[in-house]
This record gives C-alpha cells, structure tokens and sequence, in this order.
C-alpha cells in the first residue's frame, strides 16, 4: 500500500482547495482515462500495467535470462526517458552499488546519454574482455547521443563476436514500424522490442524501454507491473481522492499560492536516482509556457548537511514531498560503547532504520516550522510492489496536474532548441544556414 | 587559467550594475583578507592555500602513501563538508567510477553520511575480507552519523586486526585540542590530523579533511593547491575585477532583478558530484533569512533530456552557471558506418568531445534565447591545477556574494533544527522535556 500524508501540508493550504479544484480534476480524470484533452495520443502509460503485451513481456523475461546466461555484463543505451527509469528502478530496488555487490546477475552500463568521451572510454574499460550484450533503446535509432554510443559498442560486439555473434547480443527498442533503428534491426535480426507510440518517454519506465534492462538486473517486472496496476485501480475507484488526485490538488494549490519549487526528499541512497526520474517526469511535463514547479531533489540525512539550511531558512519558495520506506531491507543495530567516547550510548541496541525514523520524523516538523509545507509518501518497503505503486502514483498524480495547470502535460516542445543549434553548429546537411548565425552570435 | 565569460549573461544585466555593487565588494573584499566583517572567525580558508601547515601537508601524503601499502580499501566517514568536497575532487579528476575502473591506489567508501542501514551493509559487504583503513572526520565526534559508522568500522576493525592493529589503520581528523573525538584519538594514538578551527565545514576541502582522502586516491595534492594558490592570488590583485569578484556581482544582481534559483551545469558525469559540494557551498552560505538562490545542478546533456524542457521553457526562475573543460582526458573518434543508418555519417572521423563542444554551445544559445542568463567557467582540462582554481573561485565568489546580501556567509544556524528534533524523539538525555510535545504534534 502506498500512503499519502498531506497533514504536514495543511496548515499551508487554504480552507476547500480541494473542492475548488473538483470538477477540474474529474475532467482530467475522465481526459486521461478515455484518451480525450489535451496530449491525448500520449496516455498509453495509463492502462499499461494491465493491457499491456503479454506475448512482448514474456519475450522480455526470456530475454534476460538469455543476456544473464550468455553475458556478464549488459549496456543499455539510451537517453532521457530511455534510460532514467531503468536506471532509477534497479538503483532503488537492487542498489546504486549493484555493479559492485555481489550477485548473479550481469553488470549494467548505463551509456549514450551524454557526449563526454571519458565516460565512453570508461565503459569500454569497465566491460574489458568479459562477455556484453547490447541494449539499445530508441524510437527513432537517430538521436545523436545514443546513436554515437551505439556506433561505437556495436563495432566492438563485432570485432569480439563477428556479425553473426554480435546480432546475437544486439536488442533493440524501437519504433514498431519505422525510423532508422528498426529498419537495421530488421535488417540484421535484431531481437526487437516496441517503444509505443502512445506512451513518452517519460512515462516509459513500465514498456520494454524500462522492463528489459530492470529484468536482467534480477528484479520481478511481474510484481512490479503487479503495484502499477494496484494503483491504477485506485485512480480508477477513487477518481477524486486518490492518492495520486490528493497529491495534485495539494501541489497545484501550493503552486497557486506561489511556491515555485519541489524538493523530491528520500532517506535512502538508493533512492536518489528515482530523484532524477521524477524530475524528469514533473519537469518535463510541466515545465512550460512559464509555468510549473522548479523539481529539485535532495537525499537525506546526508543533504540535510548541505542543503538544509536553505531548506530551512533560505527563500521560501519550496515545498517538500518525502518518500519514505517503512522498514529497510537489513537491519544494523547500533554497537556498544564501554566509554561512550561519542555520548551515543543511548541508542546501543537500537536499530539504525529506528534512528533514520526519528530523523525523517524530526526533519518534517523542523521544516513545517520554518515555512516549508511537507508531503509524506509511505511505502512498505524497497520491493517490486512498492516501487511499481511509487511510479504509477507520480504518473497518474504528474496528468493530473499537469491539467490542472492547463498545460499539454505529454509534450516537450522545449527539448528541440538545444539539438537545432548543435545540428547547426556540426554542420549537419540541411542546417547550413543556421551555422554562420550562431557562430556570429557566439563570437 | 580559469576563465569567466559573462556576455551570455550580459542582456539579462542592468547597466552599471558591476558599479553600483562596487563599494560593497571592496568592502567584502577587505572582510575577507583581513578576518573582520560578519563571520570573521572562519575565514581561514582564505589564505589557506599558501598559508597551510606545511608539516602537516607532509603527514597527509605520508599517511597516504602508508594507508595505499597497507588496504585495498578506505573508508571515510563524514557528512557534510566532511565528505563532500573529497568525494567531489575524485570524482571530477579520476571519475564516478574511481572504484571500478582498474588502478593501483586503494578503492574509496563514504561512510557515516546518512542513517540508511542498508547503505552501511552494503559498504560492509564490498570491503569484503579486503585490508582496509578508515579516516573519521569529525570535529566534535559526536555527530550522528558519523559517530555510529564510526562504531561499526572501529568494531570492525577492531575484530580483524585486534586493538593494536586497528589503532594503526584509523586516521582521525578532528578538533586540535578538543571533543570527543580528539580525546579518543590521543588516548589510543590514531594519527591525527587538524580542523581548524577558523574553516568551516563546506570550506574545509583543502584542509585535511579533503586532502588525506583525496592524496589516498592518487591525485596530486601539491598541484590542487598550486591551483588555489594562483586563484588567490588572482582575487588579491584584483579585488574588484577578479573572476570571483565578477561572478559574484553578477549572480547578485541577478538575484536582485527576481532570479531565485541557480542552475550549475555540466557536460561530463565525472562534474555530477562537484555539484553537490557547490550546492553545500552557496546554499549553506547565502540560504538564510529568507534570502539566496536556490541552488540546483545538472548533468548535461543527459539532463538537457530531462530538466531541459523546464529550463528552455518552464517558470523564468532561473539563471545557469556551466563549467566546461577545453579538452577531455581520452578523445573517442566517432566510428564510420558505411551504411549510415543513422544519418551521422557527417560526424564521422570527429571526436566526441568536439561534439560535445557544439552541443555546450548550442546549448548556451538556446538557453539564453528561452529567457535564462547563463555564465560560463572555462577551464583547461580536469586537472589538479584547474580545480583548485575552481575550488577557489567558488569559495572566494561566495564569501564576497555573501556580504553583497547581507547574510553571515559563514554561520549555518538552520542546520540545528532538525537535530533537536531527531534527539528529542530519540529520547537522548536531556532533551525529555521536548519528546512528548513532538510526538503529540505527529499524531
């Protein structure tokens, strides 16, 4: 179960806002339920965790099983969406050390999301002469950062494997009928997995994009699927007091009354790079026409040494959304100490997740007092069940909102500037006019 | 050299505005080198870069080269400015992945930053059966997290190599003369290392408490320094013109005009983490009486596919500080494909970090063109002497941004709160009186 708590919050909210947002929520509800309003061809995400492909899923699970049984080590490429759920999944469920820990389950090399040579370089490294396989995920097959890093590991799979063995160990994720990507991969042999057409990157962590690389990581994508589609239904049932239709109606209310940035706070390392995704997923959707929450993300209690001062005392611009897990997956108990040299003897024999409570218990009320209102989100635990609810909830809750705030909540119009320039600037064919204007303008 | 480009940020900028702060960062300036102003009692870190205890200098890289013969691994315990700023340094001059990638210098874990059990576990698990040393970093020794991880690697420790084996494996880095942990140290002959007590926390980098985790990892200590050094020397000669003088006054005046948060951005990975010791530095520093920009950072491009929808086009919040380096550490030419299914075969033969390049660029256009000032930091490459001058140009811009806001840049009074807090539920002695008022308002 996923529990939301919006009491730290209330005394920041004014008397009926959720009633006053009623019939807009009901709207975006029904919008984003029938395929109707604004983005519409973009809510695939929405009946995912029950229709989605059946056939597909089972190919994925039979596919990680081979990559772990053939490779000790798997590269996925891919950017934005098509890696930051993935990514973000196997850090919260497994560990942000999982290439390190022990394990039976292949390294993974998240790569072709950024243009720095030395992290290439460093991948390359990593994989040395041990036996890789190759995810790579794009819709279209030319989005340049991918593209360059799969040029270079698809030639390093060749020169290793030869044609026929590196075809072995090449899947590609991609449109279901065009673009670049697909047509080598039907070219070559490709085992092929679909990015939808109806579903963005973004809200792409539960389809083939996300699913493959979390399987080969050794995580249950049934039990995962299984929380999304627990909280599928409570949107459903519940279509104005959700968990995920409360926590839109608060933060647009606090948006409404000016605050202008999200703080996403975990207590766990593992949780840090679900920040990313959430920014992601929040940013993206409603970070347009001047509008929407700035989402920043901290992890706690380590940032409490480096950004809690702000938090506590800085611009009042914030509010926070904490995700906590009730109980950790091991427990450490606080040894003794004979001379207390540290003044901590209190707590020998407690649990250290009993101390982490008390932090999170402790920081909500110092923050509430120094004007910052709090959203407490309660999960079990790091399991399957508990992250594929955490998705969904963010999912259903960023539609939501991103309605309420009357922006298209599935389009990114912003994201094309940058790559314009850049083309122009490489002298990619057809932006040869551009060039000489954007160097003037930088000189 | 570190260079500083404001002309993207200069039509964002009123006329005369470097005038009209130029009083104040005279004064700022001479708050600064002379110790009197707000704060005056920690600015050591000032002159710390030519002024260091140069006996001292010399204990850190001989107990680095003896905890580098000694263990595969070393385990640093501090939270805040005690890890930040050596967990940034490594990152940024050997890489994110320091501890996977082949190397003859011992594996690095940060410890004692948090309360997660299941982070604490998993470093247990990596050390493995594995030689290890641990540098505590604690003024006090009674913080909390560093004081439980402190007690579970001591018993550890302790365990393995019997108490005598172990006092010669634990470095403490505390108070000259005072604390909890300063008098365990001299009761069990750790070898001790110093801080001082006029250099705060976000500060302390290129004090021993940056400097013996960083020399463990093989990066050249002297030249870090060197680097400092010559950006000090920078802002002495010119108080009113220095790269830190400049960016200061700009950012504030920023801040004055309505921008309330601060994006610093990146385009290498191994930049991801500097930006959590810079977020520390000004967040901590100016983020106080309901004053500061909000600091965030990103990792480019990756994120320009995640935040860049939010920045090119969400709410007009924000300006952008971006760190690049003229030249990558390894160069990766872009593989031909004669099929050119991609269509990037006008790439081919280029390199990545010429891509890159354009990519940084074209970036820095669009971004402007979106409404977002942004201001460049160019160094050479990621070397030791390059971020020692950025190291220093930061700190020395946010103690003159500071004063230009009227803040003590040095006092972190909000980062208490939470802790009163966190001892009153924990039920700590002395704190009885607060638990029951706490916990009725959790109810």
């Amino acid at each position: 179960m996923l529990h939301l708590d919006l009491s730290p919050a209330q005394s920041f909210l004014a008397p009926g806002y959720h009633d006053q947002c009623k019939d807009k929520l009901a709207q975006a509800h029904q919008w984003l339920q029938t395929a109707t309003g604004l983005g519409n061809d973009f809510v695939g995400w929405v009946h995912l965790p029950v229709e989605y492909d059946k056939e597909e899923f089972a190919r994925i699970q039979a596919a990680a099983k081979k990559i772990q049984a053939q490779s000790k080590a798997l590269v996925v490429i891919g950017i934005g969406g098509s890696y930051l759920g993935a990514r973000a999944v196997i850090e919260v469920l497994k560990s942000p050390n999982y290439n390190a820990l022990p394990k039976d389950t292949p390294d993974i090399y998240f790569a072709g999301n950024g243009l720095s040579s030395d992290a290439l370089q460093e991948i390359v490294t990593m994989i040395g002469d041990r036996d890789f396989s190759v995810n790579i995920i794009s819709k279209s097959g030319t989005t340049t950062e991918p593209a360059v890093a799969f040029r270079v590991f698809k030639d390093m799979l060749e020169k290793k494997y030869g044609k026929d063995g590196a075809r072995e160990r090449i899947y590609a994720t991609t449109d279901a009928a065009r673009g670049a990507l697909k047509g080598l991969a039907d070219k070559e042999g490709y085992e092929e997995f679909v990015v939808p057409d109806d579903v963005g990157g973004r809200f792409s962590v539960l389809t083939a994009v996300g699913l493959l690389p979390i399987a080969v990581a050794g995580i249950d994508i049934e039990a995962l699927m299984a929380g999304a589609a627990a909280q599928r239904q409570e949107c459903i049932d519940q279509p104005d007091a959700s968990a995920s239709a409360q926590y839109a109606a608060a933060r647009h209310a606090l948006f409404e009354s000016g605050k202008s940035v999200e703080i996403l706070a975990g207590f766990e390392p593992s949780f840090r790079f679900f920040g990313e995704w959430w920014k992601q997923l929040f940013g993206e959707s409603e970070g347009k026409e001047g509008k929407g929450l700035f989402p920043a993300s901290v992890d706690f209690t380590a940032d409490l040494h480096s950004m809690g001062q702000y938090i506590q005392q800085g611009q009042r611009l914030m509010l926070e959304t904490v995700v906590r897990f009730e109980k950790p997956l091991t427990e450490v108990a606080i040894p003794n100490d004979p001379d207390n040299v540290d003044g901590l003897n209190f707590l020998t024999g407690k649990t250290l997740s009993y101390v982490n409570e008390q932090a999170i218990r402790g920081t909500r009320l110092a923050h509430v007092d120094g004007g910052v209102p709090n959203i407490v989100i309660t999960l079990p635990r790091r399991d399957e069940d508990s992250i594929g609810r955490l998705i969904y909830f963010f999912e259903y809750a960023c539609g939501l909102s991103g309605h309420l705030l009357g922006v298209n909540p599935f389009d990114q119009p912003g994201v094309e500037a940058y790559k314009k320039n850049m083309f122009a600037l490489l002298g990619k064919p057809g932006y040869e006019d551009q060039k000489a204007a954007l160097e003037a303008r930088l000189k």
